[in-house]
């Protein structure tokens, strides 16, 4: 994990309000008030907004369609040596995407309380994660142990030109 | 949050079999060993698997692919009433997509330890939310904390015909 030497702290705080600024817009125009940026080299490669209810995608947050186009733009599932600035904190869902990226780097403005006043859940689900004594999940998850369970991953073992990720 | 009382212990084994036999299937052809399956009223909407490096698409697990399939399917960003049937438990991703899409409730087979053993960050981004103290986050996040960060969310509440989610 580097920081590329070409990343000012200007240069962070001009994609922040470009992030700002997609994410208002959003909200004007009836999406999600979240917008999101990748950038590589000290360029940006793509901006998203939310658009869950758009495309009937509840994983469609901002980031997350920041780092599939930027995967599609880039043609790779792999996003080492990228930032991803966000207008508000990831949820949940959203940092874990950027782990699987393999994203060098998150910078956000707005944070989980200030979702929480706007009434989304961000904070309750890093609550649940946490494992915050007074936060009961909403679902159930539940174990079923079958004797066959690990056929996939002694399949996944013995292929020997499977594309690791 | 309940469960159709026409959903039987013995379905969800047969449809965890099912789940077991695409992931085995996906790692055979050269995709990761997972796979998953989205049903409702005791019927099976969508079955999906890993497609993260054939479609250059970190996000794509199998999980997260069956819950934007079954959103698609019955047009909707709300899986409420749905039961999620996954080969292997839900990474944090896909657990708190899970959790944006209101499924009911989640059935895993596999664990995190299981692909952990396969090569598989699972648990180890489980102990990062979890903050285990021998765990370091792989990513800076950082917080830019502009004047305007509010701006979008101050826009999305004085919209009075938005659509939550």
């Amino acid at each position: 994990m580097t920081v590329n030497p070409a990343t000012l702290v200007q240069d962070e705080q001009a994609w922040m309000e470009q992030a700002i600024a997609v994410a208002t817009e959003s909200a004007n125009s009836g999406g999600g008030p979240f917008g999101a940026l990748i950038v590589k080299d000290g360029a940006v490669v793509v901006t998203a907004r939310n658009q869950v209810t758009a495309t009937n995608d509840p994983s469609a947050h901002a980031e997350v369609s920041a780092i599939r186009a930027a995967c599609a733009e880039l043609g790779t599932f792999s996003l080492e040596g990228c930032t991803l600035i966000t207008s508000c904190e990831p949820c949940p869902m959203c940092l874990s995407t950027a782990l699987w990226a393999r994203v060098d780097r998150v910078v956000f403005s707005a944070d989980r309380n200030d979702a929480a006043v706007a009434g989304f859940d961000d904070r309750r689900f890093y609550d649940l994660f946490e494992k915050k004594p007074q936060e009961a999940w909403p679902l159930q998850v539940v174990h079923l142990d079958l004797p066959n369970r690990t056929a996939p991953f002694d399949a996944w073992v013995a292929k020997a030109d499977r594309i690791d990720y």
